[in-house]
């Protein structure tokens, strides 16, 4: 195989890129200078080497600890859980939520053989075990599996001395957090309820 | 700016991938082995370091001559001029075209400052004076930059003792020849005219 189809091969798995995007990305880089193609092999690079989950959140950091968690301006006692650390990004950039975060690493789904035990939950319930956190939001996509998640953690929280609330269905329902715009996620963040 | 951004801003810079697309690429890749990232890292510089145009077409490759022009057995006497290397996996795959090919670089384009200098046309007329050439296709894209180079290649051949044709109106006036499909490509391969 020669390394354009090579090339061609490796973008073509990426997700929403058929064969004919992958060439036609392929020959885009050919055309730039070699600097393009080399930045743009030494960010996958150091991506693939030095992310990795945090310690305490989950989110994906170079770090022990994502930046967060080390951001002593956040509010500590308030946690928002996410399904995935890219929803992180979503939720922050609506402006609506300063506190910490909680990624669970993915939505019960036992279809697709994930458990609870599959999941950040126990990491979460030692989380606010430990103590100083006030609430946890839950906010999984409003899909299906995503309430049943909310609905279980809501269940693992209930002995402890937190409050537990769930993001409004601001977020049309079956849509996806991390293509929803900050407005919409702003008031979805506003006017959570809580979960009893 | 983090190993995450870094990566999410280098995707971003190629067409048809906005910011949101290159952060759900990015997270994609973190999801999967980081040796996925690391193969399209290493196919990338492959590229950057290998692939150059060929001596003679100017197709791309990473030898001296590419693969089509060090095929014994297509037909060297028939020239098949492109704007782009990207053009020849097009007009291949339509199984219509055994011969060879002319990478001509791009178009005219006086708006955007490209002038007859900065395309290989002069290397097009030197290839056909050395002999063993009896007739250049203008495969040149259906557009108005495209007719126009036909047209100005065209006259720099008209001397010379070779047959010049242009590719038929199979393709849609205005349409791009690298997203054509086979069949409308071997259509207006085999329904090309003379040109006088």
């Amino acid at each position: 195989m020669s390394a354009i189809e090579d090339l061609a091969a490796e973008l073509a798995k990426l997700p929403g890129i058929g064969r004919k995007t992958a060439l036609r990305l392929t020959y885009h880089l050919l055309k730039q200078s070699p600097d393009q193609s080399r930045r743009l092999a030494s960010a996958l690079v150091t991506v693939a080497e030095q992310v990795h989950p945090c310690e305490r959140c989950f989110n994906l950091t170079e770090r022990a600890l994502c930046d967060v968690c080390q951001d002593p301006r956040r509010d500590a006692t308030i946690i928002c859980a996410v399904e995935e650390a890219s929803d992180i990004g979503a939720i922050d950039r609506s402006d609506e939520f300063r506190g910490m975060y909680h990624v669970l690493g993915g939505r019960l789904s036992p279809l697709d053989g994930v458990g609870p035990d599959d999941l950040e939950i126990g990491s979460l319930v030692e989380r606010v075990r430990g103590g100083g956190v006030r609430e946890v939001i839950l906010a999984t996509n409003p899909s299906l599996e995503g309430e049943a998640t909310a609905l279980y953690v809501q269940r693992q929280l209930a002995a402890l001395p937190v409050t537990v609330s769930r993001i409004a269905r601001g977020l049309p329902v079956g849509g996806d957090l991390e293509y929803a715009d900050g407005v919409t996620i702003a008031q979805a963040l506003s006017a959570r309820r809580e979960m009893r």
